[in-house]
């Protein structure tokens, strides 16, 4: 073979490498859940296809916001408010029954461009929380309002408010019961969303009604960034979802983060330690999504309602393992 | 030189050695902050000397109780109490006044030995914040309770209730006309203590009355285990001060222990980088003790009250640089 061709070859196979490696590259991504917990397998055959149907078009929702270009924050947002409506999940609508039999919602959002973030707690009458803890972090100095003050807010912000007979639903009900019953709370409720855009930027939020038959002012990791919620475009942005007060004091949507800066770890090895070390079996799931689009959704209960999807045509749903 | 006298000589040397090891050992450690600002400067010579005579009876307080086998847990929450009833400090009788002229106070403790935690935000009748935090701890299940439903448990807990008056005080009602009036609130207020027994045990703490005319409902980071307080035997204990919603963000003293736990930091390194590096200029300070007794105290702004002390005789107090 002559010079002059080797060089022609060289110069084909570099071109056809950087090709193969530009339609590897995932341009935006996105994943979902909606609670972990052992529940979702008692559902029956319709209320497994509802919840799987509801994943569908939360995942849709986000999928579709990021395929046109638009922001990983509004793909959270759009999702999570998806899942505050619909009263199968643990947020907004279909919030758990509190210790007096109220409803207390708590809700975070993360942008990993900056940093920046909001969050509330304990609000009573806010139709969708995730919205007005955006609302926080845009329009206000500070990170996190709680109770009356966050309601106060929504007022001034004229976010759609409901009375408490809004968050009433028989399944919650029944629920509040067992556990007030003796039962043992089943239900890790709590959805979330994590996403990667176009444009390179992570965000991830987070919103619950919290632990069914709850102290009446109790939060627990949804509204607490570095707890329930993280984002940082240089490594990832999390969402947690289980029984809040491990995940609290054991930092985990940032320690997700500082594995992965610090140690280098891979977020799939960074969420699989966690789940395995540093908590229990059955004390719920994480999700995240890395700045190159790399998805992780674990768990260590016996279930998640889940989702994900990304730019090369990745579209899953899941309930079971 | 015989043989012998050699081999006698070289173990002589090895005792020796050994008890200086030993005597080096610092068994337990304590530090404290009454809050990082430029107004701590501001104070005329009797204002200064007044912060000072407080601080050394905050740090007379927690040794003696380290000194004579007492918790780490024991000495961070006297040392709060002490600066709770002091109106020199933003914590407890001393706290700022909010937007609508109230007073929401908040506190967090926690357990370095099993991550146990406990927090409250938003109480406006609890005198002593940092107990009720200990006793969300110790008492629930949870680990923050907020608002109303705080109040409630500290009702239940019979724990010293003051009315709003009670932290009315004359220089923080100025300090808000001022606020109102657009000057820039200079006091990062917060107090907190760090400390090591000589039990091995390590335990950190941080109440405070928040920022001067923060918005009704505003939680900073002084109750979020993570960003305001953060206690593991197996790294350090960790108490902030500052501008919190910065702290919220950057998870900043659970950064602090995993510096150390990923990256093998030093701890003074770890609190440096963070002050220079993740914090901008002016934005707050850190203290923490490491579990072999390493104390540091560092802050960005150009004052911050504190205090240490050890089993080595180390006593001191600072206000400036």
């Amino acid at each position: 073979m002559k010079c002059g061709t080797l060089i022609l070859l060289s110069f084909w196979l570099a071109v056809a490498y950087a090709e193969g490696a530009q339609d590897m590259r995932i341009e935006y991504a996105i994943a979902l859940h909606g609670g972990a917990g052992g529940d979702w397998l008692e559902l029956d055959a319709e209320g497994q296809a509802a919840t799987k149907a509801s994943l569908r078009a939360a995942l849709t929702t986000g999928n579709k916001i990021l395929a046109t270009g638009g922001s990983s924050l509004d793909a959270v947002e759009q999702v999570i408010r998806h899942f505050e409506d619909d009263p199968l999940f643990n947020a907004g609508k279909g919030a758990v029954f509190n210790s007096v039999g109220g409803h207390e919602l708590d809700a975070s959002i993360m942008d990993g461009s900056d940093r920046a973030c909001g969050a509330v707690a304990g609000v009573t009458t806010i139709k969708n929380p995730i919205s007005l803890a955006r609302l926080v972090m845009t329009k206000t100095r500070h990170v996190l309002l709680s109770g009356a003050g966050a309601e106060r807010f929504g007022k001034a912000m004229k976010v759609d408010r409901v009375d408490q007979k809004y968050f009433w639903t028989q399944r919650r009900y029944d629920a509040w019961q067992r556990v007030k019953n003796k039962e043992q709370a089943k239900h890790k409720g709590t959805v979330g969303c994590v996403a990667l855009d176009k444009h390179g930027n992570l965000a991830a939020g987070t919103s619950t009604g919290g632990l069914t038959n709850k102290l009446f002012g109790r939060i627990g990791d949804s509204p607490i960034i570095g707890a329930g919620t993280y984002a940082d475009n240089a490594t990832c942005a999390v969402s947690c979802t289980g029984v809040g007060e491990h995940y609290i004091r054991n930092a985990i949507a940032y320690d997700v983060s500082a594995r992965m800066a610090y140690k280098g770890q891979a977020v799939d090895a960074a969420v699989e330690h966690i789940l395995t070390k540093v908590l229990k079996p059955g004390q719920g799931g994480i999700i995240a999504v890395t700045h190159d689009g790399t998805i992780t959704m674990q768990f260590n209960t016996t279930a998640m309602a889940r989702a994900a999807a990304d730019s090369t045509g990745r579209f899953e749903i899941a309930i079971g393992k």
